[in-house]
């Protein structure tokens, strides 16, 4: 089959050996995917990964290695991460977290920047017909906000900030202002901005946020170590600064506000698609324009310069 | 009156003013006073403080601005923190986060390494009898570690390391071991993990704490970048990381795995006095040996190098 392959540098391979599905598991043919800020960083290295990158796809189950033939021919996304089912994390769902995880794309598993993939059944869910193919590709990066909501309890007066104006801090603040908190989103480019305008949701821009110590919740999604110390300034005391973007710190970093202002960080990564497929079916917001540019799989080389551009949310690639 | 004062440099002032207590304040004849890191801080320009430091003391009442003399020729140590009283955190009873407020020795208000300071009346608490000077003396940093009762739920089956045996770290592990959870403490000096080894409480050099991603809890009171490290290294995926000591960081700092392991990291300041001294009075730990020297008050400067000096636990003055 046809593959973009990470091995130092990106490259189509067109002989690349199709996966064959195991015991429970689908193989499934790709419609779409998606290229994620993670994506971008393997091709720097990020996590050492070589093999087909790519975590974000839409697809069609083409065919499946055991009894539960329920999801063939079904149009299906699903979760990244492949538990070892053997540990206490599996046991209690959290497969996201079990140590010897696999995870598509991104470690010891391919992706899905290919004409196909294989993963366990019990990682797919299938996508009601109420979802078209352009929201379903999003369901991974909405997944990802949703974990806010089952990590941290959102009260209906809170006041919160989302910092960071890219396509997780956007999902973000879809999300977030669906319930009834006080929900503004900070960034830096007035267009991306209006894209929440639009649907209501409030906005500032990053010079024109001058508040200190004010919000109840702080969602640091920039990436950058200016965007978390700016978030930690924006937190109450005895506040909650939801980190959602690894940042490494290329600069001494001080923590002693953490410390003296009693600020909880919760790290936020992963989460889980049916809440995220529910919440889609509602159509609370309208993702539309998240999506910058939809390439074919062929020219997938261009796609990933489009995504690095500035200014350019969601790229897909079309199969 | 006499009194230490920290200007540039460290240094005895026989003539100091005697402070005069405002409305519902009083004035409090110091007997013993504690020195603490911040203090020792303080002397290399931590928080910019110019005055009278000190924050831990014992002493009685011997004069009242009000009409309740209730406390007046009680044995008392109080909170550091003076809020405006004005504002929401002060009405919630949060007043050590109130945006004005001046702390005892670190900020704005003189402290207490001099005859007599000045305190509200609601800042004070009596010292029932059953509890000894050396006792009342470490009240402060006690609370400082109950505070992390009431910031975080440990859970009777809760893994728990305290990383640093220091004497906030050693304080921490004796406050944590009354509760039924697994606790261990973690440090680099055998005879210091002896005193909580005597009283039962499990210690383990750091050399030897190889596990990883295992406590549902870590407690950093190391107050070193590299002690936030490990801390994070030992936290279990979903984990807590309660950071006491403020870390400003003299390299990078990679915070990527706090978002990949979702890992909860908990600021942790100043404690509430009452739960403290219910707890001492319980006798559950004993906190003889956390006390190094006792120094006469006119030889505060040689007591300030004892400090110091590798090993040496608490240093305090009597009066």
């Amino acid at each position: 089959m046809k593959a973009l392959v990470f091995n130092k540098e990106l490259s189509f391979d067109k002989n690349y050996a199709k996966p064959v599905p195991k015991e429970n598991e689908a193989l499934i043919k790709i419609t779409y995917a998606g290229i994620c800020n993670t994506d971008v960083e393997i091709t720097k290295g990020y996590m050492g990964f070589t093999g087909i990158c790519g975590h974000e796809f839409l697809g069609i189950v083409e065919e499946i290695n055991g009894e539960d033939k329920s999801l063939l021919n079904k149009r299906v996304t699903g979760g990244i991460n492949l538990g070892c089912q053997n540990c206490k994390d599996c046991a209690s769902g959290l497969e996201r977290h079990c140590k010897n995880r696999q995870t598509l794309g991104i470690y010891k598993k391919d992706g899905c920047f290919a004409e196909y993939i294989t993963l366990p059944l019990s990682n797919l869910v299938e996508i009601p017909e109420e979802i078209s193919d352009k929201e379903a590709i999003l369901i991974e990066p909405l997944a990802a906000a949703l974990e806010i909501l089952e990590q941290v309890h959102i009260e209906p007066n809170s006041k919160i900030a989302v910092l960071g104006d890219g396509k997780l801090g956007l999902l973000i603040s879809m999300v977030l202002s669906t319930t009834p908190a006080d929900v503004v989103t900070i960034g830096k480019h007035q267009n991306k901005l209006d894209i929440l305008n639009k649907q209501g949701i409030k906005t500032k821009l990053l010079q024109d946020a001058t508040e200190e110590k004010y919000y109840d919740i702080v969602v640091e999604a920039t990436g950058s170590v200016s965007g978390f110390e700016k978030s930690v300034s924006l937190t109450k005391p005895r506040g909650i600064l939801v980190l959602k973007s690894t940042i490494a710190s290329e600069k001494p970093l001080n923590l002693s506000m953490i410390v003296v202002d009693e600020i909880t960080i919760v790290g936020s990564r992963c989460g889980q698609f049916p809440p995220a497929i529910r919440l889609l079916k509602k159509k609370p917001f309208d993702l539309s324009e998240l999506i910058s540019a939809v390439y074919p799989f062929d020219e997938a080389l261009n796609a990933f310069q489009k995504a690095q551009e500035k200014g350019v949310l969601k790229v897909i690639l079309k199969f």
